[in-house]
């Protein structure tokens, strides 16, 4: 079997291995014989590192509903954020200790470069806190110091102790906070060793570490540059050079340029470290941070309390999402919707078999299956225990999430619903299925959707009390759209008129006129296929006199597709207050 | 500093930790002293292992793409299917075949369980290729043992030996191909290392390799359920222990459940193997399988052919996309949309300084910057070098990508740009931009996409043939939308009526009359807030007499906004063929 690869032509001599930039040596080292046997400190960077690579960083809101779960989840180490660099962070931080949001036990940490008047704004920020981290950093990397700083290693050791002189200064100003050191030699795994250290030692002098008052020394892979293995000789170096090593907390920080930032996290902890920072899901600059929920629930695995809870992963998932604006993908470990999804017929039916063995297990010992071991094949972790549950996308079943309702409503019908939609729909799914039981057919889920969504279909059953019959839009490009709709109302039929800014509006003054509160939350459209004549998809959500649902419509005329989806939505409404007995006034 | 962390109260008591469950022992380990130095042999799975992971599998079309997507890139291994599990898989092979597909140096691979009817129907799938790799497999871990076989190791070695002779009787049938083998202990990582190198070996007395024909041994980590070290020292042992290791390849096969597959395959192949499998971009089962694209680019980087070519990064992306029906994360190593992207500003300016030194340095040595060595902070790899640009999206210029550009729509004007109008814009905005140079502020973008796509707006300057002044339309639910409309067509205003399943149809068929040529690629439509009488934007795309092009209209009225939008389409598809010199007739 010869090997027919053949050079490719990229620019190989651009490149210079690492161990030519920067020489780790350490022959005897000892991580790879230790193991992981309990949590690490914690330190999410969410609202800092995580938040100044976002897109649209987080308006104070979002800063706020991040803060708190990820407080509620369990973090006591928070950076949040680099209040001397942005009058946002400021304000948050400000507005976390005036409004008295911080918990006792939780401590804020705040990121400044080593500067003066970047260090007394930082002072600033923080007064009036119990407790506070202040993070000073500085760059230290051979490049840097050659095209950044343009000095010499000197100079960037001036830097880094007069930082530290000023914090110590400062903090005098602040009596009542108690004010924690965190240093950072940033862009580390581009700084030789040997300078790390000593810049850190020197720091460590001027911060004078005691056992009550422990310094964090981070040591940041700003840039990812190597494989993880070398992280860790590195970490396990610094931790055996570093002086006052009993009074440091030392700290990782890594991101994930080569894919391997949770590894060089994990054997970095393994090689000595005390402390890990990162974010949920591996948000952050470029490649992201470490993704510190997969590495706490990698520890969850080995029976390791992570002392986060990650029982409601999909929450977790939907905050961040919401906070972040970026989805987490489909594979993201743990927690992507397709993680816990078998495709292939022969995983189906090995897992299968091991819930049948599970549970005849637990039968025979006269205990629950919650009390035995996990032993379920190409499923590493129970679903359940995160909140989720084993997914068999091909047969979908009442155990199936959204996903793969959706994905067949998209396969066979080309209708792609709102995320949101998809949860509700997939409530209505479980709602018909849990009855049953047993699996659900690909018609089975249409049946149940255009019963749901689309009833006021001619020709068939209605349950609807509305059905749109005629509709006559008339526009003079004035911003004033006249509707005229003829309306089945029960067993009446009605001619209504409407005005507003386009048919949908129009269409609201007319359900008004009728009695019904509605206004819009949302509204997507979209063709079912190519071609002029398609058939579209309209989806509203809607809330119905204080109800928030969505509608479906489906038409050849995009406009009547959506008065059809208002029409939907107010139906679904109206059933719903029947069916709770607060039967409509109106 | 004292730690504060809680018990979370997550179940571990359900977990036994992978070193109580498989021994793996190696103390003199030398795979922490070794590094990369030369490419593995790549073995590429996704249309097998990625394609059975996909919420839609290809079609036989997608599947042809793919393939000849990784002959092109320089993957000569494939593993194209599993033919005998599958009608799709088998047809496709025999296409393969049978249309001559398969470039001479390229092998094709495909898999197999070990059972005789199915071992049969795979040397069906195979006759007539030149060379083929059979990969025989059967399940060895404890677990599966126990709860799918129910055997005993000596049954699990029957089964595979089994499997193992019939594939030689059939290899007789095939004199014209050249059939290789290979043989996974499937589930490797929950099977005791003393038992999988026992069945391996023994395996390997019936394969008989010899140094004409070596046998590729897979170790597939089915399931990640360790740190990527024991995975590493695991695979230093095999190697070690494995019969006629001189004509063995040995080959990784990881996957990604504890996010660590990219690591497991580095520390596999510095601790011996010789062969790696995986999917671009990580697509696979669950998790996903370790990620072939981020490996040989971290392979660049230090400097080493990966004898793969990763030029035109997103024309691979662009194209695993179109296959999957999966997006690549937005933080996917060295591809994803954000991973050359600084959004700091401390970043952009180490950035351009970075930018500066080199510029001067090559003017110093009197070569071009390409010939000298990389060196830029927080770019760890020239983005030029995967065909991609340095994004520094908070100051949008004419190198930003879609990204930015998209994003300030978005952020400033709630418009959500189809992915494939990003890119057409792009293109405009490049065009525009290229010209002045420097920054583009989201003011500029705003007029760029409003002269480009909504110029026919009232008391502006209008450069658009057509304008819409006024719609009426009357649908009687029959299926058959009559619109009125009233058009300015240059200086003329007429009136102008059609007919079709909606008011689209209804347009098309107007524009029909007046000579155009023109259907529905795609249309999407969304609202800009809540509110019903809030704004829609609608987007279409359409072939304009065989220009295929979008277009976007805004209005408050959805069915007004969609003509707009073809209004805008066929009036940029007129000013592009005048510009062109082909006059329009019409």
């Amino acid at each position: 079997m010869e090997n027919t690869q053949q050079p490719s032509g990229m620019p190989i001599h651009k490149y210079r291995p690492y161990h030519e930039q920067i020489r780790v040596d350490l022959p005897d080292r000892t991580w790879p014989n230790a193991r992981i046997e309990k949590a690490p400190r914690w330190c999410a960077v969410d609202l800092r590192d995580g938040n100044q690579a976002l897109i649209d960083p987080m308006s104070p809101e979002r800063k706020r509903i991040m803060f708190e779960l990820l407080v509620k989840m369990g973090y006591k180490e928070i950076e949040v954020g680099f209040p001397s660099a942005s009058q946002t962070d400021f304000d948050f931080v400000r507005q976390l200790i005036d409004d008295g949001l911080i918990p006792d036990d939780v401590t804020i940490q705040v990121l400044t470069q080593s500067r003066e008047h970047l260090i007394a704004r930082t002072y600033e920020a923080i007064a009036g806190a119990k407790q506070a981290i202040v993070h000073l950093y500085n760059s230290t990397s051979i490049l840097q110091r050659d095209v950044v700083f343009r000095t010499d290693k000197q100079g960037i050791i001036d830097i880094a102790l007069e930082g530290a002189r000023l914090c110590r200064e400062f903090e005098k100003r602040l009596p009542e906070t108690k004010v924690f050191y965190e240093y950072s030699p940033e862009s580390y795994t581009g700084t030789e060793l040997e300078f790390a250290v000593d810049v850190c030692n020197q720091v460590l002098e001027v911060l004078e570490p005691t056992p009550d008052r422990k310094v964090i020394i981070n040591l940041p892979a700003t840039v990812e540059m190597a494989t993880p293995n070398v992280y860790a000789d590195s970490i396990e170096w610094m931790s055996r050079h570093l002086a006052h090593r009993e009074n440091v907390i030392l700290s990782l920080h890594p991101h994930n340029d080569r894919g391997t930032a949770i590894a060089a996290a994990e054997l970095g902890y393994m090689a000595g470290a005390d402390r890990i920072e990162g974010c949920l899901f591996g948000n952050g600059e470029r490649t992201g941070n470490v993704d510190i929920v997969a590495l706490g629930i990698n520890m969850l695995t080995q029976g390791i309390d992570p002392q986060i809870d990650f029982s409601d992963i999909d929450h977790v998932k939907r905050t961040a999402e919401y906070c972040n604006q970026l989805p987490v993908p489909e594979r993201s470990p743990w927690a992507g919707d397709l993680v816990f999804t078998a495709f292939s017929g022969s995983h189906q039916d090995a897992i299968k078999k091991g819930f049948e063995a599970m549970e005849a297990r637990a039968a025979a010992e006269g205990v629950s299956v919650d009390e035995i071991e996990w032993a379920v094949p190409y499923l590493p972790i129970d679903p359940k225990d995160l909140g989720r549950s084993y997914e068999a996308v091909i047969r979908v079943n009442s155990q199936s999430g959204k996903g793969g309702v959706a994905y067949l409503l998209k396969t066979d019908h080309a209708l792609d619903l709102p995320r949101k939609l998809q949860i509700e729909f997939s409530g209505v799914v479980q709602a018909k299925t849990d009855a049953d039981g047993g699996e659900v057919s690909s018609e089975q889920i249409w049946d149940i959707f255009t019963d749901e969504y689309l009833p006021a279909r001619v020709d068939e059953d209605k349950w609807g009390r509305f059905e749109l019959l005629a509709t006559r839009t008339n526009s003079d490009m004035s911003g004033d759209v006249s509707l005229e709709v003829t309306l089945r109302d029960g067993e009446e039929t009605v001619p209504a008129t409407g005005h507003g800014n386009g048919p949908i509006a129009a269409f609201l003054s007319i359900l008004h006129e009728r009695g019904f509160e509605v206004s819009l939350y949302d509204y997507v459209e979209h063709t079912l296929s190519a071609g002029g004549d398609a058939q579209a998809a309209a989806y509203v959500e809607l809330n119905v006199d204080g109800d928030r649902l969505w509608g479906v419509g489906i038409d050849g005329d995009i406009s009547t597709a959506s008065l059809k989806a208002i029409v939907s939505c107010v139906n679904r409404a109206i059933r719903t207050r029947e069916r709770s007995g607060e039967l409509a006034s109106v």
